[in-house]
Protein backbone atom coordinates (compact mmCIF):
# COMPACT_ATOMS: atom_id res chain seq x y z
CA UNK A 1 0.00 0.00 0.00
CA UNK A 2 1.38 3.61 -1.39
CA UNK A 3 1.20 5.83 1.73
CA UNK A 4 0.31 9.23 -0.68
CA UNK A 5 -2.44 10.72 -0.75
CA UNK A 6 -2.37 13.18 -3.14
CA UNK A 7 0.37 12.43 -5.48
CA UNK A 8 1.69 14.59 -8.22
CA UNK A 9 4.21 13.49 -10.86
CA UNK A 10 6.66 16.49 -11.61
CA UNK A 11 10.07 18.33 -12.36
CA UNK A 12 11.54 19.97 -9.37
CA UNK A 13 13.44 23.40 -9.23
CA UNK A 14 15.92 21.77 -7.60
CA UNK A 15 17.33 19.37 -9.89
CA UNK A 16 15.38 19.64 -12.85
CA UNK A 17 14.78 15.93 -12.44
CA UNK A 18 11.30 14.06 -12.74
CA UNK A 19 9.91 12.75 -9.70
CA UNK A 20 6.90 12.14 -7.47
CA UNK A 21 5.36 14.51 -4.86
CA UNK A 22 2.58 14.33 -1.72
CA UNK A 23 1.40 18.09 -1.96
CA UNK A 24 2.19 19.53 1.25
CA UNK A 25 -1.23 21.76 1.44
CA UNK A 26 -3.60 19.34 0.02
CA UNK A 27 -6.53 21.54 0.00
CA UNK A 28 -5.01 23.53 -2.59
CA UNK A 29 -6.02 23.65 -6.51
CA UNK A 30 -2.53 23.18 -7.61
CA UNK A 31 -3.56 22.60 -11.60
CA UNK A 32 -5.49 25.53 -11.15
CA UNK A 33 -2.32 27.41 -8.83
CA UNK A 34 0.33 26.26 -11.45
CA UNK A 35 -1.50 27.62 -14.50
CA UNK A 36 -1.46 31.04 -12.82
CA UNK A 37 2.04 30.81 -11.93
CA UNK A 38 1.92 29.95 -8.09
CA UNK A 39 5.07 28.40 -5.96
CA UNK A 40 3.78 24.58 -5.18
CA UNK A 41 5.59 22.75 -2.58
CA UNK A 42 5.59 18.63 -1.83
CA UNK A 43 6.81 16.35 0.05
CA UNK A 44 9.47 13.57 -2.11
CA UNK A 45 7.99 10.49 -2.78
CA UNK A 46 9.85 7.43 -2.53
CA UNK A 47 9.47 4.43 -4.64
CA UNK A 48 6.56 4.01 -7.46
CA UNK A 49 2.87 5.35 -8.12
CA UNK A 50 2.22 2.04 -6.64
CA UNK A 51 3.85 1.51 -3.76
CA UNK A 52 5.38 4.97 -2.56
CA UNK A 53 5.92 6.49 0.77
CA UNK A 54 6.00 9.78 1.39
CA UNK A 55 9.38 11.39 2.84
CA UNK A 56 9.99 14.77 4.79
CA UNK A 57 12.07 16.06 2.44
CA UNK A 58 10.74 19.50 0.67
CA UNK A 59 10.56 19.91 -3.24
CA UNK A 60 9.40 22.56 -5.17
CA UNK A 61 7.34 22.43 -8.65
CA UNK A 62 9.01 23.51 -11.78
CA UNK A 63 6.24 21.62 -13.56
CA UNK A 64 3.18 19.24 -13.27
CA UNK A 65 3.54 16.10 -15.11
CA UNK A 66 0.63 13.38 -16.07
CA UNK A 67 0.75 11.67 -12.84
CA UNK A 68 0.67 8.46 -14.98
CA UNK A 69 3.74 8.41 -17.12
CA UNK A 70 3.40 6.70 -20.19
CA UNK A 71 5.83 3.77 -19.57
CA UNK A 72 3.43 2.93 -16.23
CA UNK A 73 0.41 3.58 -18.72
CA UNK A 74 0.10 0.37 -20.57
CA UNK A 75 -3.35 0.71 -21.43
CA UNK A 76 -6.34 3.41 -21.70
CA UNK A 77 -10.26 2.75 -21.23
CA UNK A 78 -12.24 4.65 -21.69
CA UNK A 79 -16.21 4.57 -21.64
CA UNK A 80 -18.83 5.99 -23.85
CA UNK A 81 -22.46 7.51 -23.17
CA UNK A 82 -22.00 7.03 -20.09
CA UNK A 83 -24.30 9.93 -17.95
CA UNK A 84 -27.64 10.23 -18.28
CA UNK A 85 -27.64 13.63 -19.23
CA UNK A 86 -24.94 13.18 -21.94
CA UNK A 87 -27.53 10.72 -23.35
CA UNK A 88 -30.36 12.71 -23.83
CA UNK A 89 -28.24 15.80 -24.99
CA UNK A 90 -27.50 13.49 -27.85
CA UNK A 91 -30.67 11.90 -28.15
CA UNK A 92 -29.89 8.27 -27.42
CA UNK A 93 -31.38 5.49 -26.06
CA UNK A 94 -29.64 4.60 -22.36
CA UNK A 95 -27.43 1.86 -23.26
CA UNK A 96 -27.72 -1.81 -21.66
CA UNK A 97 -23.84 -2.16 -21.40
CA UNK A 98 -20.60 -0.49 -21.02
CA UNK A 99 -19.73 1.24 -24.38
CA UNK A 100 -16.06 0.68 -24.47
CA UNK A 101 -13.35 2.05 -26.83
CA UNK A 102 -9.20 2.83 -26.15
CA UNK A 103 -7.04 5.21 -26.52
CA UNK A 104 -2.99 4.69 -27.21
CA UNK A 105 -0.46 5.69 -24.49
CA UNK A 106 0.59 8.38 -27.35
CA UNK A 107 -3.04 10.16 -26.39
CA UNK A 108 -1.53 10.82 -23.12
CA UNK A 109 -0.59 13.91 -21.88
CA UNK A 110 -0.51 15.95 -18.67
CA UNK A 111 -1.47 19.31 -17.24
CA UNK A 112 -0.39 22.99 -18.18
CA UNK A 113 2.26 24.13 -19.35
CA UNK A 114 0.89 20.80 -21.40
CA UNK A 115 -0.70 21.99 -24.45
CA UNK A 116 -3.50 20.10 -26.32
CA UNK A 117 -2.20 20.27 -29.79
CA UNK A 118 -4.68 19.71 -32.51
CA UNK A 119 -3.25 18.11 -35.61
CA UNK A 120 -4.22 19.12 -38.96
CA UNK A 121 -6.46 16.88 -39.81
CA UNK A 122 -8.67 17.76 -36.87
CA UNK A 123 -8.16 21.41 -37.18
CA UNK A 124 -12.01 21.33 -39.06
CA UNK A 125 -13.83 23.53 -36.47
CA UNK A 126 -15.12 20.34 -34.25
CA UNK A 127 -12.31 19.77 -31.78
CA UNK A 128 -14.22 19.07 -28.61
CA UNK A 129 -14.01 18.66 -24.95
CA UNK A 130 -15.49 15.87 -22.74
CA UNK A 131 -14.93 16.58 -18.52
CA UNK A 132 -14.23 12.70 -16.80
CA UNK A 133 -13.19 11.13 -13.98
CA UNK A 134 -10.05 8.92 -14.23
CA UNK A 135 -8.98 5.99 -12.33
CA UNK A 136 -6.12 4.29 -12.07
CA UNK A 137 -5.94 0.47 -11.78
CA UNK A 138 -3.55 -0.26 -9.01
CA UNK A 139 -2.98 -4.10 -8.98
CA UNK A 140 -3.78 -6.51 -12.31
CA UNK A 141 -7.41 -8.20 -11.57
CA UNK A 142 -9.78 -10.15 -13.96
CA UNK A 143 -13.40 -11.25 -13.20
CA UNK A 144 -13.98 -9.12 -10.39
CA UNK A 145 -17.07 -8.82 -8.32
CA UNK A 146 -18.88 -5.66 -7.77
CA UNK A 147 -18.48 -5.43 -4.12
CA UNK A 148 -14.32 -5.75 -4.55
CA UNK A 149 -14.19 -3.59 -7.63
CA UNK A 150 -13.31 -0.09 -5.74
CA UNK A 151 -9.97 -2.34 -3.97
CA UNK A 152 -8.54 -2.29 -7.23
CA UNK A 153 -8.57 1.41 -7.69
CA UNK A 154 -5.23 3.30 -6.82
CA UNK A 155 -6.45 7.05 -7.34
CA UNK A 156 -8.64 9.53 -9.07
CA UNK A 157 -7.05 12.13 -11.56
CA UNK A 158 -9.20 14.81 -13.77
CA UNK A 159 -9.14 13.55 -17.42
CA UNK A 160 -10.38 15.45 -20.85
CA UNK A 161 -11.49 12.79 -23.35
CA UNK A 162 -10.82 15.01 -26.18
CA UNK A 163 -12.74 14.31 -29.36
CA UNK A 164 -12.02 15.28 -33.32
CA UNK A 165 -16.16 15.57 -33.75
CA UNK A 166 -16.19 15.21 -37.55
CA UNK A 167 -13.85 12.17 -37.84
CA UNK A 168 -15.91 10.50 -35.00
CA UNK A 169 -19.27 10.77 -37.19
CA UNK A 170 -17.25 9.31 -40.22
CA UNK A 171 -16.85 6.04 -39.08
CA UNK A 172 -18.36 3.63 -36.51
CA UNK A 173 -15.81 3.11 -33.97
CA UNK A 174 -14.27 5.75 -32.30
CA UNK A 175 -10.10 4.68 -31.11
CA UNK A 176 -9.01 6.89 -34.14
CA UNK A 177 -11.05 10.68 -33.46
CA UNK A 178 -10.37 10.44 -29.50
CA UNK A 179 -6.52 8.89 -30.25
CA UNK A 180 -5.30 11.49 -31.77
CA UNK A 181 -1.96 12.37 -29.98
CA UNK A 182 -2.39 14.65 -27.01
CA UNK A 183 -5.91 13.78 -26.70
CA UNK A 184 -5.94 12.68 -23.00
CA UNK A 185 -4.55 14.80 -20.67
CA UNK A 186 -5.30 13.55 -17.28
CA UNK A 187 -4.15 14.98 -13.78
CA UNK A 188 -2.80 16.58 -12.16
CA UNK A 189 -3.26 15.31 -8.75
CA UNK A 190 -3.58 11.52 -8.39
CA UNK A 191 -5.85 11.45 -5.07
CA UNK A 192 -6.04 8.29 -2.83
CA UNK A 193 -9.52 5.94 -2.54
CA UNK A 194 -9.09 6.80 1.08
CA UNK A 195 -10.17 10.90 0.43
CA UNK A 196 -12.50 9.66 -2.19
CA UNK A 197 -14.23 7.60 -0.38
CA UNK A 198 -17.49 7.25 -2.78
CA UNK A 199 -16.79 7.98 -6.41
CA UNK A 200 -20.32 8.73 -7.34
CA UNK A 201 -20.83 11.84 -5.28
CA UNK A 202 -18.56 14.29 -6.86
CA UNK A 203 -18.88 17.64 -9.00
CA UNK A 204 -17.78 17.42 -12.21
CA UNK A 205 -17.47 20.91 -14.64
CA UNK A 206 -15.58 21.62 -18.01
CA UNK A 207 -14.74 25.09 -18.05
CA UNK A 208 -14.28 27.01 -21.55
CA UNK A 209 -12.03 29.98 -21.67
CA UNK A 210 -13.80 30.84 -18.03
CA UNK A 211 -17.43 29.92 -19.01
CA UNK A 212 -18.89 26.88 -17.68
CA UNK A 213 -19.48 24.43 -20.34
CA UNK A 214 -20.84 21.29 -18.37
CA UNK A 215 -21.82 20.72 -14.92
CA UNK A 216 -22.44 17.40 -13.95
CA UNK A 217 -22.08 15.02 -11.54
CA UNK A 218 -21.01 11.49 -10.79
CA UNK A 219 -23.76 9.90 -9.12
CA UNK A 220 -25.67 10.30 -12.42
CA UNK A 221 -23.55 7.79 -14.20
CA UNK A 222 -25.36 4.76 -16.18
CA UNK A 223 -22.81 2.35 -15.05
CA UNK A 224 -21.33 3.11 -11.85
CA UNK A 225 -17.41 2.56 -11.18
CA UNK A 226 -17.98 -0.87 -9.80
CA UNK A 227 -20.16 -2.10 -12.59
CA UNK A 228 -17.61 -0.73 -15.30
CA UNK A 229 -14.37 -2.23 -13.19
CA UNK A 230 -16.85 -5.62 -12.90
CA UNK A 231 -17.91 -5.76 -16.28
CA UNK A 232 -15.12 -4.92 -18.12
CA UNK A 233 -12.50 -7.73 -16.19
CA UNK A 234 -15.13 -10.30 -17.15
CA UNK A 235 -12.41 -13.22 -19.22
CA UNK A 236 -9.96 -9.92 -19.48
CA UNK A 237 -7.52 -9.36 -17.39
CA UNK A 238 -7.04 -5.64 -16.37
CA UNK A 239 -3.67 -4.95 -15.87
CA UNK A 240 -1.78 -2.75 -12.93
CA UNK A 241 -1.27 1.23 -14.58
CA UNK A 242 -4.72 0.92 -16.48
CA UNK A 243 -6.65 3.97 -16.81
CA UNK A 244 -10.41 4.25 -16.78
CA UNK A 245 -12.30 7.59 -18.62
CA UNK A 246 -15.29 7.08 -17.08
CA UNK A 247 -17.80 9.04 -19.30
CA UNK A 248 -18.60 12.99 -19.95
CA UNK A 249 -21.35 14.63 -18.55
CA UNK A 250 -24.24 17.16 -20.73
CA UNK A 251 -22.84 20.23 -22.17
CA UNK A 252 -20.24 18.84 -25.47
CA UNK A 253 -19.18 21.47 -27.56
CA UNK A 254 -20.52 19.61 -30.49
CA UNK A 255 -24.13 19.93 -29.16
CA UNK A 256 -24.33 23.56 -27.81
CA UNK A 257 -26.41 25.97 -29.46
CA UNK A 258 -24.19 28.07 -30.88
CA UNK A 259 -21.59 24.91 -31.54
CA UNK A 260 -18.25 25.31 -29.10
CA UNK A 261 -15.39 24.50 -30.28
CA UNK A 262 -11.55 24.12 -29.07
CA UNK A 263 -9.67 26.63 -30.82
CA UNK A 264 -5.84 27.69 -31.02
CA UNK A 265 -5.19 29.52 -27.95
CA UNK A 266 -8.26 28.66 -25.89
CA UNK A 267 -7.87 27.60 -22.02
CA UNK A 268 -10.07 24.30 -21.47
CA UNK A 269 -10.08 22.84 -17.64
CA UNK A 270 -12.03 19.68 -16.07
CA UNK A 271 -12.66 20.71 -12.09
CA UNK A 272 -13.69 17.83 -9.90
CA UNK A 273 -14.84 17.40 -6.22
CA UNK A 274 -12.16 16.40 -4.11
CA UNK A 275 -9.42 16.27 -7.33
CA UNK A 276 -8.74 19.82 -8.35
CA UNK A 277 -8.66 21.49 -12.01
CA UNK A 278 -7.08 19.80 -14.91
CA UNK A 279 -5.71 23.01 -17.24
CA UNK A 280 -5.05 22.96 -20.48
CA UNK A 281 -3.96 25.53 -23.23
CA UNK A 282 -4.96 24.64 -27.19
CA UNK A 283 -2.47 24.54 -29.49
CA UNK A 284 -3.24 23.97 -33.58
CA UNK A 285 -0.22 22.37 -35.18
CA UNK A 286 1.34 23.73 -38.08
CA UNK A 287 3.25 21.00 -39.12
CA UNK B 1 17.87 -3.44 -40.24
CA UNK B 2 17.46 -6.78 -38.91
CA UNK B 3 18.95 -9.74 -41.44
CA UNK B 4 16.05 -12.71 -40.53
CA UNK B 5 13.02 -13.02 -43.38
CA UNK B 6 11.45 -15.95 -40.97
CA UNK B 7 11.59 -15.15 -37.96
CA UNK B 8 10.07 -17.34 -34.40
CA UNK B 9 10.38 -16.57 -31.19
CA UNK B 10 9.96 -20.09 -29.43
CA UNK B 11 11.26 -21.99 -25.97
CA UNK B 12 14.01 -24.48 -27.44
CA UNK B 13 14.41 -27.99 -26.61
CA UNK B 14 18.24 -27.36 -25.96
CA UNK B 15 17.92 -24.92 -22.71
CA UNK B 16 13.89 -24.50 -22.35
CA UNK B 17 14.48 -20.68 -22.68
CA UNK B 18 12.77 -18.34 -24.90
CA UNK B 19 14.73 -16.79 -28.23
CA UNK B 20 14.47 -15.73 -31.39
CA UNK B 21 15.01 -17.72 -34.37
CA UNK B 22 15.10 -17.83 -38.26
CA UNK B 23 13.48 -20.90 -39.93
CA UNK B 24 16.45 -23.54 -41.46
CA UNK B 25 13.92 -24.15 -43.91
CA UNK B 26 11.43 -21.20 -44.70
CA UNK B 27 9.75 -22.97 -47.36
CA UNK B 28 8.16 -25.22 -44.27
CA UNK B 29 4.69 -24.51 -43.00
CA UNK B 30 5.76 -24.53 -39.46
CA UNK B 31 3.02 -23.46 -37.96
CA UNK B 32 0.85 -26.49 -39.23
CA UNK B 33 3.95 -29.07 -39.00
CA UNK B 34 4.29 -28.08 -35.08
CA UNK B 35 1.00 -28.58 -34.64
CA UNK B 36 1.27 -31.75 -36.20
CA UNK B 37 4.22 -32.70 -33.98
CA UNK B 38 7.16 -33.00 -36.25
CA UNK B 39 10.63 -31.26 -35.25
CA UNK B 40 11.73 -27.49 -36.34
CA UNK B 41 14.91 -26.42 -36.18
CA UNK B 42 15.70 -22.75 -36.64
CA UNK B 43 19.17 -20.34 -36.73
CA UNK B 44 19.47 -18.57 -33.62
CA UNK B 45 18.60 -14.68 -34.07
CA UNK B 46 20.95 -12.57 -31.58
CA UNK B 47 18.93 -9.18 -31.15
CA UNK B 48 15.47 -8.07 -31.02
CA UNK B 49 12.41 -8.38 -33.67
CA UNK B 50 13.59 -4.74 -35.03
CA UNK B 51 17.56 -5.52 -35.12
CA UNK B 52 18.04 -9.06 -35.01
CA UNK B 53 20.76 -10.55 -36.95
CA UNK B 54 20.67 -14.53 -37.47
CA UNK B 55 23.71 -16.65 -36.03
CA UNK B 56 25.13 -19.87 -37.56
CA UNK B 57 23.91 -21.29 -34.06
CA UNK B 58 21.55 -24.20 -34.67
CA UNK B 59 18.47 -24.41 -31.67
CA UNK B 60 15.28 -27.30 -31.88
CA UNK B 61 12.11 -25.71 -31.31
CA UNK B 62 10.33 -27.26 -28.15
CA UNK B 63 7.26 -24.55 -28.36
CA UNK B 64 6.22 -21.59 -30.82
CA UNK B 65 5.19 -18.34 -29.21
CA UNK B 66 3.75 -15.32 -30.38
CA UNK B 67 6.23 -13.80 -32.58
CA UNK B 68 5.73 -10.46 -30.52
CA UNK B 69 6.04 -10.45 -27.28
CA UNK B 70 3.68 -8.77 -25.06
CA UNK B 71 6.58 -6.33 -23.86
CA UNK B 72 7.15 -5.61 -27.35
CA UNK B 73 3.99 -5.12 -28.23
CA UNK B 74 2.45 -1.73 -27.13
CA UNK B 75 -0.87 -1.30 -28.90
CA UNK B 76 -2.88 -3.41 -31.09
CA UNK B 77 -4.72 -1.71 -33.63
CA UNK B 78 -7.45 -3.85 -35.68
CA UNK B 79 -9.38 -2.65 -38.83
CA UNK B 80 -13.24 -3.68 -38.80
CA UNK B 81 -15.50 -4.28 -42.30
CA UNK B 82 -12.42 -3.75 -44.65
CA UNK B 83 -13.15 -6.45 -47.38
CA UNK B 84 -15.65 -5.97 -49.57
CA UNK B 85 -17.01 -9.20 -49.80
CA UNK B 86 -17.17 -9.30 -45.88
CA UNK B 87 -19.45 -5.92 -46.00
CA UNK B 88 -21.51 -7.50 -48.52
CA UNK B 89 -21.86 -10.71 -46.13
CA UNK B 90 -22.73 -8.16 -42.97
CA UNK B 91 -25.30 -6.17 -45.55
CA UNK B 92 -23.63 -2.83 -44.73
CA UNK B 93 -22.29 0.39 -47.12
CA UNK B 94 -18.56 0.46 -47.63
CA UNK B 95 -17.21 2.56 -45.12
CA UNK B 96 -15.84 5.68 -46.07
CA UNK B 97 -12.99 5.90 -43.61
CA UNK B 98 -11.00 2.79 -41.74
CA UNK B 99 -12.95 1.74 -39.19
CA UNK B 100 -10.31 1.08 -36.15
CA UNK B 101 -10.84 -0.25 -32.58
CA UNK B 102 -8.28 -1.64 -30.49
CA UNK B 103 -7.63 -4.78 -28.19
CA UNK B 104 -5.33 -4.81 -24.95
CA UNK B 105 -2.08 -6.67 -25.27
CA UNK B 106 -3.57 -9.03 -22.91
CA UNK B 107 -5.30 -10.23 -25.89
CA UNK B 108 -2.03 -11.23 -27.77
CA UNK B 109 -1.45 -14.86 -27.14
CA UNK B 110 0.81 -17.20 -29.85
CA UNK B 111 -0.39 -20.54 -32.05
CA UNK B 112 -0.55 -24.29 -30.88
CA UNK B 113 -0.19 -25.15 -27.81
CA UNK B 114 -1.68 -21.95 -27.17
CA UNK B 115 -5.14 -22.04 -26.85
CA UNK B 116 -8.20 -19.87 -27.42
CA UNK B 117 -9.45 -19.60 -24.08
CA UNK B 118 -13.23 -18.77 -24.18
CA UNK B 119 -14.32 -17.00 -20.71
CA UNK B 120 -17.47 -17.84 -19.70
CA UNK B 121 -18.92 -14.42 -20.23
CA UNK B 122 -18.33 -15.81 -24.16
CA UNK B 123 -19.87 -19.34 -23.74
CA UNK B 124 -23.08 -18.23 -25.45
CA UNK B 125 -22.54 -20.14 -28.80
CA UNK B 126 -21.51 -16.73 -30.66
CA UNK B 127 -17.77 -16.88 -30.25
CA UNK B 128 -16.35 -16.63 -33.67
CA UNK B 129 -13.21 -16.39 -35.55
CA UNK B 130 -12.20 -13.61 -38.16
CA UNK B 131 -8.72 -14.93 -40.40
CA UNK B 132 -6.72 -11.90 -40.55
CA UNK B 133 -3.81 -10.86 -41.87
CA UNK B 134 -1.22 -9.12 -39.45
CA UNK B 135 1.51 -6.56 -39.39
CA UNK B 136 3.85 -4.98 -37.24
CA UNK B 137 5.03 -1.80 -37.40
CA UNK B 138 8.90 -1.95 -37.10
CA UNK B 139 10.08 2.04 -36.47
CA UNK B 140 7.83 4.98 -34.85
CA UNK B 141 6.53 7.27 -37.22
CA UNK B 142 4.03 9.70 -37.85
CA UNK B 143 1.62 11.40 -40.73
CA UNK B 144 3.11 9.06 -42.93
CA UNK B 145 2.30 9.42 -46.70
CA UNK B 146 1.15 6.05 -48.46
CA UNK B 147 4.31 6.18 -50.59
CA UNK B 148 6.21 5.55 -47.88
CA UNK B 149 3.96 3.21 -45.71
CA UNK B 150 5.28 0.28 -46.44
CA UNK B 151 8.91 1.04 -45.14
CA UNK B 152 7.41 1.39 -41.84
CA UNK B 153 6.57 -2.46 -41.78
CA UNK B 154 9.07 -5.05 -39.94
CA UNK B 155 6.58 -8.07 -41.04
CA UNK B 156 3.77 -9.92 -41.30
CA UNK B 157 2.31 -12.60 -39.61
CA UNK B 158 -1.32 -14.40 -39.55
CA UNK B 159 -3.99 -13.72 -36.76
CA UNK B 160 -7.24 -14.49 -35.68
CA UNK B 161 -9.81 -11.61 -34.38
CA UNK B 162 -11.56 -13.73 -32.04
CA UNK B 163 -15.02 -12.26 -31.32
CA UNK B 164 -17.86 -12.83 -29.13
CA UNK B 165 -21.00 -12.03 -31.30
CA UNK B 166 -23.48 -11.40 -29.13
CA UNK B 167 -21.20 -9.13 -26.39
CA UNK B 168 -20.00 -6.79 -29.95
CA UNK B 169 -23.45 -6.71 -30.76
CA UNK B 170 -25.08 -5.14 -27.28
CA UNK B 171 -23.30 -1.98 -27.76
CA UNK B 172 -21.67 -0.03 -30.34
CA UNK B 173 -18.15 -0.05 -29.48
CA UNK B 174 -15.91 -3.10 -29.99
CA UNK B 175 -13.28 -2.86 -27.90
CA UNK B 176 -14.66 -5.71 -25.22
CA UNK B 177 -16.28 -8.27 -27.40
CA UNK B 178 -12.67 -8.28 -29.20
CA UNK B 179 -10.58 -7.85 -26.90
CA UNK B 180 -10.90 -10.62 -24.18
CA UNK B 181 -7.50 -12.63 -22.68
CA UNK B 182 -6.08 -14.38 -25.58
CA UNK B 183 -8.49 -13.09 -28.30
CA UNK B 184 -5.88 -12.29 -29.98
CA UNK B 185 -3.57 -14.88 -31.45
CA UNK B 186 -0.58 -14.57 -33.71
CA UNK B 187 1.98 -16.31 -35.57
CA UNK B 188 3.82 -18.38 -35.77
CA UNK B 189 6.19 -16.79 -38.34
CA UNK B 190 7.27 -13.24 -38.83
CA UNK B 191 7.95 -12.85 -42.60
CA UNK B 192 9.45 -9.82 -43.83
CA UNK B 193 8.82 -7.45 -46.51
CA UNK B 194 11.64 -8.73 -48.50
CA UNK B 195 9.69 -12.01 -48.96
CA UNK B 196 6.26 -10.00 -49.14
CA UNK B 197 7.12 -7.72 -51.33
CA UNK B 198 3.14 -6.62 -52.61
CA UNK B 199 0.69 -7.74 -49.34
CA UNK B 200 -1.97 -7.42 -51.01
CA UNK B 201 -1.68 -10.39 -52.90
CA UNK B 202 -1.83 -12.71 -51.06
CA UNK B 203 -4.75 -15.64 -50.11
CA UNK B 204 -6.37 -15.99 -46.72
CA UNK B 205 -8.10 -18.68 -45.56
CA UNK B 206 -9.57 -19.65 -42.11
CA UNK B 207 -10.33 -23.45 -41.11
CA UNK B 208 -12.96 -24.77 -38.85
CA UNK B 209 -12.08 -28.39 -37.72
CA UNK B 210 -10.58 -29.28 -41.38
CA UNK B 211 -13.58 -27.03 -43.31
CA UNK B 212 -12.46 -23.87 -44.89
CA UNK B 213 -14.80 -21.57 -43.70
CA UNK B 214 -13.03 -18.30 -45.10
CA UNK B 215 -11.29 -17.89 -48.47
CA UNK B 216 -10.27 -14.74 -49.40
CA UNK B 217 -7.91 -12.98 -50.55
CA UNK B 218 -6.09 -9.56 -49.64
CA UNK B 219 -6.79 -7.48 -52.87
CA UNK B 220 -10.21 -7.18 -51.78
CA UNK B 221 -8.81 -4.96 -49.18
CA UNK B 222 -10.97 -1.85 -49.15
CA UNK B 223 -8.11 0.50 -47.52
CA UNK B 224 -5.34 -1.57 -48.22
CA UNK B 225 -2.22 -1.39 -46.19
CA UNK B 226 -0.56 1.42 -47.25
CA UNK B 227 -3.93 3.78 -46.84
CA UNK B 228 -4.08 2.24 -43.69
CA UNK B 229 -1.41 3.28 -42.19
CA UNK B 230 -0.97 6.69 -44.14
CA UNK B 231 -4.71 7.22 -42.47
CA UNK B 232 -4.28 5.83 -38.83
CA UNK B 233 -1.04 8.19 -38.55
CA UNK B 234 -2.62 11.53 -38.90
CA UNK B 235 -1.89 13.13 -36.10
CA UNK B 236 -1.14 9.95 -34.37
CA UNK B 237 1.68 8.37 -33.35
CA UNK B 238 2.43 4.90 -34.66
CA UNK B 239 4.80 3.42 -32.23
CA UNK B 240 7.10 0.56 -33.37
CA UNK B 241 6.04 -2.45 -31.88
CA UNK B 242 1.80 -1.75 -32.93
CA UNK B 243 0.55 -4.29 -34.61
CA UNK B 244 -1.97 -3.99 -36.91
CA UNK B 245 -4.79 -6.70 -38.13
CA UNK B 246 -5.86 -5.31 -41.04
CA UNK B 247 -9.23 -6.77 -41.54
CA UNK B 248 -11.16 -9.88 -42.42
CA UNK B 249 -12.64 -11.95 -45.52
CA UNK B 250 -16.57 -12.82 -45.55
CA UNK B 251 -17.11 -16.44 -43.63
CA UNK B 252 -17.20 -15.29 -40.57
CA UNK B 253 -19.36 -18.38 -38.76
CA UNK B 254 -21.95 -15.96 -37.42
CA UNK B 255 -23.36 -15.69 -41.08
CA UNK B 256 -23.19 -19.36 -41.80
CA UNK B 257 -26.50 -20.69 -42.27
CA UNK B 258 -26.05 -23.06 -39.85
CA UNK B 259 -23.88 -20.65 -37.87
CA UNK B 260 -20.66 -21.84 -36.74
CA UNK B 261 -19.62 -21.48 -33.70
CA UNK B 262 -16.24 -21.90 -31.95
CA UNK B 263 -16.91 -24.66 -29.57
CA UNK B 264 -14.52 -26.00 -26.96
CA UNK B 265 -12.09 -28.20 -28.39
CA UNK B 266 -12.35 -27.40 -31.90
CA UNK B 267 -9.29 -26.36 -33.86
CA UNK B 268 -9.36 -22.76 -35.84
CA UNK B 269 -6.60 -22.20 -38.31
CA UNK B 270 -5.56 -19.34 -39.98
CA UNK B 271 -3.73 -19.65 -43.02
CA UNK B 272 -2.21 -16.81 -45.35
CA UNK B 273 -0.04 -17.61 -48.56
CA UNK B 274 3.47 -16.96 -48.13
CA UNK B 275 3.47 -16.59 -44.26
CA UNK B 276 1.81 -19.93 -43.33
CA UNK B 277 -0.57 -21.36 -40.45
CA UNK B 278 -1.81 -20.28 -37.36
CA UNK B 279 -3.03 -23.18 -35.40
CA UNK B 280 -5.22 -22.53 -32.32
CA UNK B 281 -6.73 -25.45 -30.38
CA UNK B 282 -10.77 -23.58 -28.38
CA UNK B 283 -10.65 -24.19 -24.71
CA UNK B 284 -13.65 -23.54 -22.55
CA UNK B 285 -12.76 -21.72 -19.33
CA UNK B 286 -14.52 -23.41 -16.58
CA UNK B 287 -13.83 -20.18 -13.69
Amino acid sequence: MPSWTHLVRFIAVEDSQEHLGQLVDPTRDVGRDSADGKEITVYLIDGTIFDGRVTKEILHVKQLLSPVSREDCNYIRCLGLNYKDHAKEANLALPKAPILFSKPRTALTGPFPATINIPKCAQDETSDYEAELCLVIGKTGRNIPEDEALDYILGYTASNDVSARALQLATTQWSFSKGLDGSCPIGPVLVAPSVINDPQTLSIKAIHNNDTVQDGHTRDMIFDIKKQISYLSQGTTLEAGTLFLTGTPAGIGYFKQPRRVLRDGDEISVQIEKIGTLVNKVRYENL
